[in-house]
């Protein structure tokens, strides 16, 4: 969508150096930056790079916008985050069509609001509420009694089971499974076998949730399972039951919650993670990638980082690491 | 369901203490529990909790029954298993409606039991046998030769390759694929290029098992892969070719095997935990979250809990853990 | 399919030693085999069991042919790769039946090539560009603009997003979800919640991948994630946006690849490893099963073997292990 940078500076609320009638209608990358594109920059280094670059404008920090620069600049506190709002400006995201296509299965009984669009082959049970604007992709199926709010983007074959909540503006990734049963068995003493414990609770996802693709988030077992508003979980991460997740946390790839942990507030989760039953993580804590917490420990200490199995504080696990590495190279030297 | 605590009592076999003419009609947590639940505890301390709680009735082990109590008592040996008994008399699985749907496509060839749903846009192909009462979920796909027992719940959008063999009462998450080619590749030398190995066996999977949200459980190479009866995979797990899982293991989610492994009855494997090729994992073991065990290893010893990568058993792993921790403390002292 | 062990023999250029009229129709491994079936034996001792086994013929290694056989030998240098070429001959992969079901929706504006099956329920958007004799399975969902080449096999309930490129003779399997979001979001300092960062770049597979059950591909962010030809991905395996994986990498099961990391030509990666974000693999490295590479790490050495976080040399991991376990049984010794 071709903008004047005048426009995109407005609206961005950054301070424009050089010409404002030139215009922009893409963004990209340093790499691959062309007339019309715009670009950011975090530091001197990138800014160089960028004003190297076939882009019209470059969004860059404070540090920019003191010397002549061969292109026009917009300069904000957080270039990044300035992108990423002209990234939505110049590259809308798509807007789905309304309607429901013939092939789709709508039970009589579910409340959709207006502007919805259901694809091909989508099924919606019965007695669902789904609000406006929001999208149900080819192939998903949602389950009796869901609700979900409005401007909602659920991607193709996604499943929600029946009961589910999801607020307003929350992004589903195909291959998600939401509401499924959670893993609980009781064992018969006397025969050796397992037998399900009830998985009837229910799974609440706030507002502005974003949840990748073929990621299973279980239902609680008696209570709820929650997820906070403006929490993104990656791709394949698995929410056991009862879990209770805060708000803006973020949560890497392959990362899996055992049953009933509580993640408090602006925590930060890195990739591949266990954390074990009845764990909590307190809030603003960073977990490194690979860690491993153990059941009903508590991980405390906003901006603290832990890495390792089990947990540490990373100045710890790094002496560890050291010492570990010298005994093995006297080790060797020893053995030789 | 409303039912009096008398009829609860005999159907689960419990000892009933108090007003047997009192009914309930859900189960719930302490936490959670209003008039009309049934609750559960499981020592002392969760007893005095749920006595204070809102529900109608507590399940309570041998330890309860001498004191009088402020609520009717059902006294069970493992209260756990009590309750959980109960909550399928009162709270029913689902009855999914007979029939299936007009937009479901199913070969004319397919075998089909009395009382079957089949849910909109569910395919079911060439020579599948399918026994009675058994549902298949929206959007699955049942590849031609499936043959599966009666009351398996399918759950929508899972995939079954052809040829797969499921027992009765089987329940399969959604976004499971079940009999999907095994990962085996032969290099040539000459050009360094692989080339796919045959991944034509089978799959077979016993009675009562369970299977999670987004689970893959590949077919054999050339024989098969086998889950035996009553055995519970939690979301995610990866099982490879050729690995025979016994009867009545537990395994948490994330965990993956690789090929021709070995598990025999009862182990109990945690989360993320990963095995090599042609391990043997015996009778009653336990892995710990995020264990390794290496290809060919012969894990032993019923109860035996291992930990670490590679798995060595609990009491070892520990000792290590805290020689580490110290040398690196000291380490941290003397170059401080 | 019936074939003489003569036609059998120059079809996969094996040297054919005894009775070439004998008919084999099928492969089996050894323990398995009966009449009609060739088996492989790379060793003097899998010789000794195949030629004990009810196989019509054995393929193996120019080890052997030099003593009289009880049954017919093809002599290979890779016995094993030879094997694996006369299943194909033996146990051509399935035809899919040319046609489009009835219950597709394919847009006006895709463009099929000859011979295409298009299954039941799938949905194939806006401008796709599908080449000959590829299939699409029941359920799958093909976003607009997607082109893949001939003789793709895309298994049902996969989940292309818009704008994906696939070569020719790319397998997906069931579950697989390509050209997600990938995970990139910025924090407003004043508000403390995330917001998208653009997810608009592109996903390139090359011919002859092969890509697991249940694996999750991303989009590039601004740029193209591209998986080079031949490359084998194993079941729940994540790929972040902006990774560049070479050609004949194989990937095992449950892997995961942060954001811009490289992984050059030749590289084996085990199952349940972690690579942190703009990590350099280089050509023919092998990573072991659940090691993790730390983000702008560059692992090097064609052959050499890597394990355990971070991950080392192995041979130096093996000296740490032992050690370790040195002082931790010494531990135990002192403390008792």
């Amino acid at each position: 969508m071709k903008t004047t940078l005048a426009a995109v500076a407005q609206q961005i609320a950054a301070r424009l150096v050089g010409d404002g009638g030139l215009e922009v209608e893409n963004v990209a990358s340093i790499a691959s930056a062309k007339a019309g594109d715009l670009v950011f920059a975090e530091d001197e280094g990138a800014l160089a790079q960028a004003l190297g670059s076939g882009a019209t404008a470059v969004i860059a920090g404070d540090f920019a916008g003191k010397n002549k620069a061969s292109k026009p600049l917009l300069i904000a506190h957080v270039p990044k985050l300035a992108f990423a709002r002209a990234a939505r400006l110049l590259c809308p995201a798509r807007i789905f069509e309304p309607g429901i296509h013939s092939s789709a299965m709508v039970e009589d009984s579910a409340r959709l609001g207006r502007h919805i669009c259901i694809e091909p082959g989508a099924v919606v049970g019965d007695k669902v509420v789904i609000g406006d604007r929001t999208r149900i992709g080819a192939g998903s199926a949602i389950g009796a009694d869901v609700r979900m709010g409005s401007e909602c983007n659920i991607a193709p074959n996604v499943t929600i089971y029946p009961g589910v909540r999801l607020g307003n503006r929350v992004i589903v990734h195909s291959g998600a499974v939401l509401g499924s049963d959670g893993f609980g068995y009781v064992r018969d003493p006397a025969s050796g076998r397992y037998e399900k414990f009830p998985q009837i609770g229910g799974l609440e996802i706030g507002d502005d949730v974003e949840i990748g693709a073929n990621t299973t988030v279980d239902r609680g077992a008696l209570d709820l399972t929650v997820i906070g508003r403006g929490t993104k979980l990656d791709n394949l991460v698995h929410v056991g039951h009862n879990v209770r997740i805060g708000e803006d946390v973020v949560i890497a790839a392959q990362t899996g919650f055992s049953g009933s942990i509580t993640v408090e507030n602006g925590a930060v989760i890195g990739g591949q993670v266990g954390i074990g039953d009845h764990a909590r993580i307190e809030r603003g804590v960073i977990l490194g990638s690979q860690c491993g917490v153990l059941p009903k420990k508590v991980v405390r200490g906003p901006g603290t980082v832990f890495w390792g199995t089990p947990a540490r504080p990373l100045r710890q696990y790094l002496k560890e690491l050291a010492v570990l590495a010298r005994l093995g190279k006297r080790a060797g030297v020893s053995s030789s």
